[in-house]
């Protein structure tokens, strides 16, 4: 077998270097970009809140009406053995459902195509590089876009439709800055690229509620803030307030908690992370060893 | 080499079987759906208007900032390479500028990704079956979604985004009708899954300016409505209006002009289809036999 520590994949019971892993051109997954996904990350040789990644993947699956004619046991254990197979003790594992061909000649009705489900692992991934983390990340409000609305597509199920993101990115880094976020057409913070957004003021933890991923680590993060005898409020969170918050910071399950410095122009804590922010970033990852959160990984 | 008649792929310069050709499932043209594509269609052993669709092609591709490696002689020389190949005298011909994969380990710098070109083509996709569009087709407006807005995904870069679509073909489906059209926000008729829409008024023809994609069919409609006698007007179209209208017709380089007899319950032109959508219909396949408009593929 070739060498899968730079990934690998799951695709029809077969595992494969993550290289050789593809979909086809005319799979509505690509072709519609209709697919339902989810990542879980593994560190420390098992997988966190595996059960509670995969139940939002199947209800995604459902919610979307694709059937990929495996359960729960069989979508763990697929995932298992893959991660089990590249060796990595950190990763980012992705499980996808994708709508697939439609084989009726002619055909554009979805409720034709085969659906069918793989996965892939990488090395853990940061989405912001562990250093500039630590030090906070600077985040630009995208100007040209605003998030696609939960009405045109719903962001409450991981998709790839990452139009919005992108053309955000890009301005993002041609003014200098880390990571975009952005807003609802009513001006409201929604997410970034892979992550949830949280500001802080005073003892409150706020983050948008609507039009949004509810991601698991938005949920520890929600979790880890309640467990501090922080308040918590998820409602609509309107640019100008974010701008006066004490600290903000963002939640993906691709680094845990990751503290901002800088939104636009606006510089928080003195340019330096928050002491809520420090304080969640470091339980998030006491988290990750804790045995109640852990499915460990059998590599033999 | 084998089989090409189901169709066949173009990549990195091979020819391919197209249930051989695929994309990888870390590319971006997947993950983010970073993808502009477009579609030119084959008729009788030619090309139909292939400099227009290479053009608005490579447009796309530049507004998004990809380099494809790739000019405009040599995507023609691809496509007509592989249209050859395959044989097809009668094909719906892809070519699509996908993101690529990201080289740079920790990097989520859309900059730093490989971009690339590839194409395939099918026989012949009529988005309503010929006979269904002889009798004139049936149009469900999706309730449950909106068209996703031009400030978060520019439907002028023809794209996979395509969520919105298949939410209301699912609608349109159980409902028992053949396709769908789907709402901008301010209750305005934009497009459907890969047509655009037109209502008729006595001599007066009226589509969407905004919003949607402004296909090189609809083109051809507003270039025949012109010829003959009929006013155009390109605004936006609210969907009462499109109920009052005389006739109703969609544009697709799938199946040229394809009359509309009915949207939700309103019925058009007693259950058949209208005057100036037959003619057009008609003129549209005379069209697509006219040497001006042609590129012979050389099959040898």
């Amino acid at each position: 077998m070739s060498d899968l520590s730079h990934g690998a994949a799951w695709m029809d019971g077969r595992i494969l270097p993550i290289s050789e892993a593809s979909i086809g051109v005319t799979d509505w997954g690509v072709t519609h970009s209709d697919i339902a996904y989810d990542v879980v990350p593994v560190w420390g040789g098992a997988f966190f809140r595996l059960e509670d990644y995969l139940e939002r993947f199947l209800a995604s699956v459902a919610s979307q009406r694709m059937d990929i004619l495996m359960d729960a046991g069989e979508v763990q254990g697929a995932l298992h053995e893959m991660v089990a197979a590249s060796g990595l003790k950190g990763a980012y594992v992705s499980m996808v459902a994708a709508r697939g061909r439609n084989p009726v000649p002619g055909s554009r009705d979805p409720r034709d195509c085969q659906n069918h489900f793989y996965a892939w692992c990488v090395p853990y991934v940061h989405i912001v590089k562990p250093d500039a983390a630590d030090r906070g990340t600077t985040v630009w409000i995208a100007k040209s876009v605003r998030r696609i609305p939960q009405d045109s597509v719903n962001p409450r199920v991981k998709n790839y439709h990452w139009g919005d993101f992108t053309s955000g990115l890009f301005e993002a880094k041609d003014k200098g800055f880390e990571t975009t976020m952005l807003l609802d057409h009513e001006g409201n913070v929604t997410e970034g690229p892979g992550f949830n957004v949280f500001a802080v003021f005073g003892d409150r933890v706020v983050t948008s509620e609507h039009g949004v991923l509810h991601g698991i680590t938005r949920r520890t993060v929600l979790e880890m803030a309640t467990a501090r005898g922080l308040t918590v409020e998820t409602r609509p969170l309107p640019l100008d307030e974010l701008q006066e918050a004490d600290e903000v910071f963002l939640s993906s399950s691709g680094g845990g908690v990751i503290p901002v410095v800088q939104v636009d122009e606006r510089r928080f804590s003195n340019g330096a992370p928050g002491p809520v922010a420090r304080a969640l970033r470091q339980t998030y990852f006491e988290w990750l060893e804790e045995p109640r959160f852990r499915s460990p990984i059998r590599y033999d």
